[in-house]
């Protein structure tokens, strides 16, 4: 137990803190002491389970760091901001889920099944994880692209409302907008008619800048960080993908567009590759790679939804499909659980990457 | 009177066909006589308003084209390619947004924006009309297509359930299969556990291959004509669109995807032109192109949504973007009504570019 590294967890009340808590507890324990730590005034003071043990939630301070080695943060940028330089003062690493480190150039961003090995070198004593529009695709992307090279993206998202804050900041504030959007809909013909599901939602579009239910919307995220029409969002797939792979060229561009779905992200992605692919080698590749689950046969109802792959851990990838007139081009439809994979999972993965590195 | 040609319409107790009645009373009278025909056994024998004047509506015999000019048949693939050859043999022009002619080619596939001259060539007297999925987008693309030269497209759609029938044909059968899935996971907290949205539908699916509230599937229509993992919708949307367009190399892939909204499409579109395009060049010749509508301002929470469009005739057009490696690539967000320009409406328009080459 003593050699065993400290693990503080930083916020552990949201829904992607509550995911954390149940992989710590079913992982391979490779942690000492794991403590709690949470902002939010309500909650700390107050008890949660993990590995079995009742453990407090502890006010998050500075002095709450010390003896920390690994402090995982599962909070807000502000936050995240706020506290990863506290916390690598009094001497932790820190695993940060948040977009305020990601493309730092002295920070790592890690896919622990594609880039285990960048998190050794953090300067800054920081190792960030991807987004999670990212995070649903990039599993597989990048054992295609270790396979065939990759020499462009295209995606288009299909994206749940459990990656959003309400407006006001609260955890799975989308979640509570959709489901009041949705018992204003049910029952009625609303749909048919110009504006009649925009009049009957009112002003319950929460943080969405549409109505979600009966809709989609082909915006995600704030305004803030636009540019040139394109949404901070998608510019940030762009941009961590990149990083990731470790290919500071590669053309992408994705669509960013919010569904009437609670949990797990859908993207239709569009590969270019260096060599000429088939479907059966991309089948083998994927049905090869760790934390992808191939699920291709439509004939026999075999493709990712949302609503089957939510509460899984893998990337699961169908309707792989070659271009008919470009030998080197795949199209692909592929779904993850924006909270696990791709929110608490991909931390908790780098978190013990770096407590393996650290024994 | 006497020299205006009639018009029989075939089909005109589903949703396309009273949709059509619309038009066929709001636009220009072009029209002697309007026949309506319809095969369902208890429609026919009833009675219909058109040009404000209350019209029987005849059963579905081959006399009951004897003098018929124009025969617009809104009906489903079986009755069209049964009942379309009849008509023409009575001495009609045949009308057919079915998918039976379509890729014939002897038959002209026309939208009325792009290519209204081919109504000409008709060597069957036949002349079809694309699929709503292909009409959700066209228009706007071929205004582009003649501003810069299309090179390649990548399609991903967000489909509605009003273009889909029922398990056995009946109209409209997704819209109620829909309804009655959101009634079942209104005011629950489904969606966050795997399977439970299917366990609650259960065997209400309907039509579709999955569950489709608090869902996206990513397969849309019949399984038949599927070849190598593509569904014969994607295909189509190539095939309809190299045709259209007069682009018989064009390179095009479509992702077809339902998602759960009532009525009107949503495209995502990637297209790569022969030469430099840039957003402004763009929005003039979106904004100055026919049918189409601009609706492109987030800042302004300006995009089309299906919501918003839903019951309006022009295809809109928002979300415009340059890649920032490829000057030559846009991407958009574009959004029509599939029972009216990807329904109705493209059928109408070209039964009047007939007339108006017929007097």
């Amino acid at each position: 137990m003593g050699d065993r590294p400290t693990l503080a967890v930083v916020g552990v009340t949201g829904a992607v803190g509550s995911v954390a808590l149940q992989f710590l507890s079913q992982h391979a324990d490779v942690w000492g002491e794991i403590r709690l730590l949470d902002a939010a005034p309500d909650d700390a003071g107050g008890e949660l389970v993990v590995r079995g043990e009742v453990t407090p939630v502890l006010p998050l301070t500075g002095a709450a760091f010390d003896g920390v080695d690994v402090a995982l943060f599962l909070v807000s940028d502000r936050l995240s901001a706020q506290w990863a330089p506290v916390a690598v003062e009094r001497g932790a690493v820190v695993v940060d889920r948040s977009a305020v480190f990601r493309l730092d150039p002295d920070v790592p961003l890690v896919v622990p099944e594609l880039n285990p090995e960048a998190v050794r070198a953090r300067p800054r004593s920081i190792v960030a994880s991807p987004g999670c529009a990212t995070l649903s695709m990039i599993v597989a992307m990048g054992a295609l692209d270790r396979a065939f090279g990759l020499r462009e993206l295209v995606v288009s998202s299909y994206q749940a409302a459990s990656a959003v804050d309400g407006p006001d900041g609260a955890d799975q504030g989308g979640v509570f907008a959709l489901r009041e959007q949705l018992s204003l809909v049910a029952g009625t013909d609303l749909g048919t008619r110009p504006g009649d599901v925009r009049r009957a939602v009112g002003d319950a579009t929460g943080p969405f800048p549409a109505p979600l239910a009966l809709n989609v919307v082909p915006w995600t995220g704030p305004l803030q960080g636009q540019r040139d029409g394109w949404s901070a969002e998608e510019l940030a797939i762009r941009a961590e993908t990149r990083k990731v792979l470790g290919r500071p060229d590669l053309r992408i561009v994705a669509t960013c567009v919010q569904v009437p779905v609670i949990t797990a992200h859908s993207m239709s992605v569009h590969a270019c590759f260096e060599q000429e692919v088939t479907v059966e080698r991309a089948h083998e590749v994927l049905a090869t790679s760790p934390g992808v689950v191939l699920f291709d046969n439509p004939g026999a109802g075999e493709f990712p939804t949302p609503a089957d792959v939510v509460g899984t851990d893998p990337t699961w990838v169908g309707r792989v499909r070659r271009a008919p007139d470009d030998p080197r081009a795949l199209e692909l439809f592929i779904c993850g659980d924006d909270l696990r994979k791709g929110g608490a999972l991909n931390a908790v993965q780098i978190a013990e990457a770096v407590a393996a590195e650290l024994s």
